[in-house]
């Protein structure tokens, strides 16, 4: 396990309170928040949103919500007053977003998108889109930093999982390494769950607090792999699709 | 995984920048530092150290010098000039500190020691000494959070598998819960490494920085558990000994 400097890194910045200690690879930053902004965000692609504004506060989105955007804001799980919706991936299962510019602020995911603008590329990791993802991170061949949302600067499970399955793709090919003991422990929280992902997440604070509010359909849907190829990628103030192909159809899927 | 109201709390803060975000539960904090500082604090108090004043910076450790302290001092994972030890443990198997109060400062460890300063009480966790920490920890009765020193900020492996060491030991008593993520994932890391750690621990990335300085005794040693009964517990400015029995025999053990 020692550093081969002809190898690109793939390593993992378990909570964003440590992100300026990991900015050594952030040619790309990968931000995950599996529960559910990443997720949301995805979802939205593949229903044909033009491209999504995240914004870390609540004044700022109200701000673009009075210039007559669509915008989602979340807090503590639950949608903010006075907006259209929250970080429900289901929310963003409509119509009415396609083609349109959706702007986003949640508790954590869009806080960590805006931790991250300093970095080469930001682009958006979740488990449903985790495959085109990462043959699209291999193409980069660039180091990568995964950079897991946790909740409000804690570490959670299933950002930490989505992220160990991120380098344990990544590593199949051999031109990435993964020297750092959280991408291990990443890895190696992913490897010895995958079997029974959904039931370890059981133990998950943020899976217990959602479960709280109702949000069983959200998680579930959240925690199936590989049901988006969208990959959303920061450009200037806006999310857009660089994987773009025909839309869903409303409806169709669920 | 209900929060119990009734139960007390073993958690873990898996690195330090998170140690505001835990504090709820730091009636008692376990400071861990495997490799090396929490070892060999333990090892002095074998060998028959009085106190130990745990200090953050070299500044304040020489000031202890000038004034005719016995002092150790350790910045990336060497020996600071000038100082009379580091923070290998073997460095404190020796007569001279025999009822002596010895100044320690290290990369990671003492840094926080001092972090935890605001907890109900500071006590030092290691593998050496893991078996009597537990036993004295559950005497305690109190909410414990086991703060990971890690290394210059970030996660390391060897802490949180000692961390999920201690809370898988504190969960045999009815009496506590363990609800956070960083928790459930330091107590799955220990429980899926715990039959090959030492082999699993080649794969971190500090024991990679110690053996680059030829440091694998120390290694090998701070990672074997139970050879110390020593519960050092911060009263003051000092750490001292709550468990004392008869100090080693210099030269017997090794």
């Amino acid at each position: 396990m020692r550093i081969d400097p002809n190898k690109k890194h793939v390593e993992v910045c378990i909570t964003p309170e440590n992100y300026s200690l990991y900015e050594e690879y952030n040619e790309i930053v990968v931000v995950v928040d599996v529960l559910r902004a990443t997720s949301a965000i995805c979802t939205a692609f593949d229903y044909g949103v033009k491209s999504i504004i995240p914004v870390p506060t609540i004044e700022e989105a109200k701000t673009y919500k009075a210039k007559g955007y669509i915008v989602a804001a979340e807090r503590n799980g639950e949608v903010v007053e006075g907006f259209d919706m929250g970080n429900s991936p289901f929310g963003f299962m409509q119509d009415d977003i396609r083609d349109k510019t959706v702007v986003l602020t949640t508790t954590n995911g869009t806080k960590c998108i805006n931790l991250a603008r300093n970095a080469g590329q930001v682009v958006i990791g979740s488990l449903m889109n985790i495959d085109a993802l990462c043959v699209w991170l291999k193409k980069q061949n660039k180091d990568i930093l995964v950079l897991c949302s946790g909740w409000k600067g804690k570490f959670n499970l299933e950002d930490s999982i989505c992220a160990g399955a991120i380098v344990e793709q990544l590593l199949e090919s051999k031109n990435y390494q993964a020297v750092e003991d959280s991408s291990i422990a990443a890895k190696f929280l992913y490897a010895h769950s995958k079997q029974k992902y959904l039931s370890f997440l059981k133990a998950s604070s943020h899976r217990r607090r959602l479960k709280k509010l109702n949000l069983n359909a959200d998680i579930k849907l959240c925690l199936i792999p590989n049901q988006s190829e969208a990959i959303p990628v920061l450009k200037g103030d806006e999310l857009v699709n660089v994987n773009v192909k025909k839309p869903r159809e409303f409806g169709v899927v669920f």
